[in-house]
């Protein structure tokens, strides 16, 4: 490696040499080292040609942001190969971001004895109850929707409507729309209290996993990992549920659809809270999470904050309580949201360096890591994988044009990196495929070939939560798929 | 440094650790090791104290657009700071977008002779001449500059109609009137034609740079780097003057400025010829290098090749004529622009590479170096500092948000970069002052110093082409000018 550096000096360059530092390059990518067999090679050759003709489209689509850019991605090829692409693990969803938001208004609010209400600030809220609900701050009085949509017109205007709510995708242009952080941020809170009304009612609750997970599985994801609020649910009657039965429900769930689907993997859950509490109600909530990783270890694999760093607490403030496990000696995994920002220099900008000095597992985002050499150089000596998620990023306002996105650096070098969606539902996305998309044809460019591919589905094996031993199965069953994808796609 | 890392792991984190690992970062950066006299660290309390405020402003200027956000930057103190700042040498300018454009119309248009045509695409070109000077193709008949302002009811008008033919800057919304970078670089090249005749023209040739001297001497910048075409400069009676005259006159008035402005330390050119051009072109352009390298070792620094890299031939392309110089022995330094591009994996996109084979000196841009990870390390390992120039590169549409440039993460380790302004003119900049501000701002975030800055200044000579007991001197005049400077400013 070394020997190609030293040769160089005050003469005329030698193509063999430059030939060599450009295999070197490639090599050292995401991907990079992979060994392809024959198939492979096949596929990559065409994956070659379609790169060069999408990169030749006047529109180049990871140039643009996303909500213009997705009708143009659904006709790329590129696309459709990588929705059949068996894609491995979707190792960063939230809980209520899984479906597509049509399927609450046209199957959840279709349901009976669903409620709505309209806020002051022009958004939506909603119950389901077999009496009529107390009404709340801010809002109209409580309106049974069926009533509703009997007195209106055009009940798919109202269904258009209550869907805008819901989701932060638009037809309108989004820099009009959305000019700032701040804004973005606030609609997208927004979009969550206007849905939780809906997902929180125990028999939505399971019917939204149940569909979340036929959502992934049909994009070709084997396993994934819900980072969960683990709410309070409630029943019709107004009685609740506590974190454990949310937690049970998701694994008595999983087990129901893996026994469906005998070529899904499974899920597990990081538990989560939002990084608005304070230190007291941490020390709590932490102290919950270590008996819910006793008592559930199959389906529980560790635990996050969630919520907008840039307005939240950092991490350094609940070092106290996040320090609690390894006191007492009990495992509690963290999944830390880290460095999702770019205030650098700040108190939050710190998170990245602080979630790996509390031995994260594995980081949401890093989105700031190329700034930080020591945190950046941690985890990748330490494997602990950074989960990009490149359209949450840009919807969210951190990077327009995804050639620009540090990941893009990253799997230059093949740093331990996974890809995810955050939060598709709120982006008009749906799995992982429109993600998958970006970072192979956004980050690589030309580059990025099939090897990138199969190590990024085989990286969110190999970093997920699940013991060695589960990982090799996993690993046998995706191997198993992806043999079946090549050679129905190399031609 | 790497006990650091290795006393990590299972443990609550030690405050002491992470302070040292905070520490530890802050001393990688640009400026990092640099040792503050107590001058230095009151004046970087105060420029802390100025960048907090900077940062909690509603609209950050380093996340929009130039255009936008040049008359906020102008209110800031931090700005003003900078431009009485000794910034030491400015590498990377180009010989025809050193002024503001306000004085080619106020001063040069208005000098008898001056002739102007209007083209086809609604662009501009002028002449002077002493006789009606012949027509050209896809241009209106020539008109007397004199004879169409006593005719005009507004010449105000017309003035500022013939400004927003000479530069890109605008006071509408750049995202329309720049959709794309095919549209703002041939914007970009009008605006060159539009100028040529202007600047050619011998009187204005000498009087051009002169001034370019004086607004550059003017932002406290003592040394200059011009990458210069030699274009054949013409006289009022149609006869014309060779490269060889256009770098004597270069020189000439260097020197005339110099002995004007005793703190003024010099410049050099890089002569500079267009990427458009073929291989046997450029065998003799290179041939004409050596030549004028060889008779004029003071003046001149080297040879690069300008215009946009995506649409001009890739360095590669012209290997055998850039090793010439070397085959023969001759010295002829290379200042290559490379990585301007964002097209990943493209013929065009390893310049990079090629540039540092072909032994550069300097790297204009690399802009696309963070996904090169060969070409950065030895970019680094042989100290061949990259040119950044922010503002240019977020006008011609690389970046929007200067917070994501790669420079940000370079300085984070203190890759060898210095700040230039490329082609201040065309984008409503001047000297290196704006530039600075969105380094200093953007880049390194509240993190970045008076160290940095400090640095910054100090790479510009260390990085120049000139001799080490040149930079020696330059160094020592240098560092009168910032002791003078520090001592003025702290408080
Ligand atoms: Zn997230
Ligand atoms: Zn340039």
């Amino acid at each position: 490696l070394l020997l190609y550096y030293l040769s160089s000096g005050l003469s005329i360059p030698d193509p063999r040499q430059r030939e060599a530092l450009i295999q070197l390059e490639l090599s050292m990518q995401t991907g990079g080292q992979m060994v392809l067999n024959d198939a492979e090679k096949q596929l990559d050759a065409h994956l070659f040609k379609m790169k060069q003709e999408e990169i030749m489209r006047a529109d180049f689509p990871p140039a643009m942001h996303f909500f213009k850019a997705r009708h143009l991605i659904r006709t790329s090829p590129i696309f459709s190969l990588l929705q059949k692409m068996p894609k491995g693990g979707a190792l960063h969803i939230h809980d209520f971001a899984m479906i597509d938001v049509e399927w609450l208004v046209k199957n959840v609010t279709y349901r009976p004895h669903c409620y709505i209400c309209f806020t002051d600030n022009q958004s939506i809220r909603f119950i389901f109850s077999s009496r009529s609900p107390k009404p709340i701050p801010h809002c109209s009085a409580w309106t049974l929707l069926e009533n509703l949509r009997a007195k209106t017109v055009n009940t798919t205007d109202l269904d258009h409507s209550i869907m805008g709510n819901l989701t932060l995708f638009t037809d309108k242009d989004p820099e009009t729309v959305y000019p700032s952080q701040d804004v973005v941020w606030s609609r997208f809170e927004q979009a969550f209290y206007a849905l939780w009304g809906l997902v929180t009612y125990a028999p939505v609750f399971r019917d939204y996993y149940y569909q979340g997970l036929t959502e992934f599985y049909r994009d070709n994801i084997m396993y994934l990992e819900l980072r969960a609020l683990l709410p309070e649910i409630y029943e019709l009657d107004g009685s609740t549920h506590n974190k454990a039965w949310a937690l049970k429900t998701y694994q008595e769930i999983t087990r129901q659809f893996t026994a469906d689907h005998p070529d899904f993997f499974g899920a597990r859950i990081i538990f989560t809270v939002h990084r608005g509490v304070n230190a007291t109600v941490m020390t709590g909530v932490v102290e919950e999470a270590m008996t819910l990783q006793r008592d559930f270890p199959d389906i529980m694999a560790g635990f996050d904050l969630v919520g907008r760093e840039d307005s939240g607490r950092p991490l350094w403030y609940f070092r106290d309580a996040l320090s609690l496990p390894v006191e007492r000696g009990v495992t509690l995994p963290f999944f830390f949201h880290a460095g999702e920002t770019d205030l650098e220099g700040t108190e939050v900008d710190q998170n990245l360096l602080d979630a790996l000095l509390l031995n994260t597992s594995r980081i949401g985002h890093g989105f700031a890591l190329l700034r930080h050499p020591v945190a950046r150089d941690l985890s990748r000596k330490r494997g602990v994988a950074v989960e990009v998620c490149p359209i949450s990023n840009q919807v969210l306002k951190l990077v327009n044009d995804m050639r620009n996105h540090p990941a893009a650096a990253l799997m230059s070098e093949n740093h331990p990196v996974v890809i995810s969606s955050d939060d598709p539902a709120m982006f008009g996305a749906s799995g992982l495929s429109y993600d998958f998309y970006e970072a192979f044809v956004g980050f690589g460019g030309i580059r990025s070939n099939i090897g990138s591919l199969k190590e990024l589905a085989m990286n969110s094996i190999r970093y997920s939560s699940l013991n060695p031993k589960q990982q090799e199965k996993a690993l046998a069953l995706w191997q198993r798929r992806w043999d079946k994808f090549v050679s129905e796609n190399a031609f």
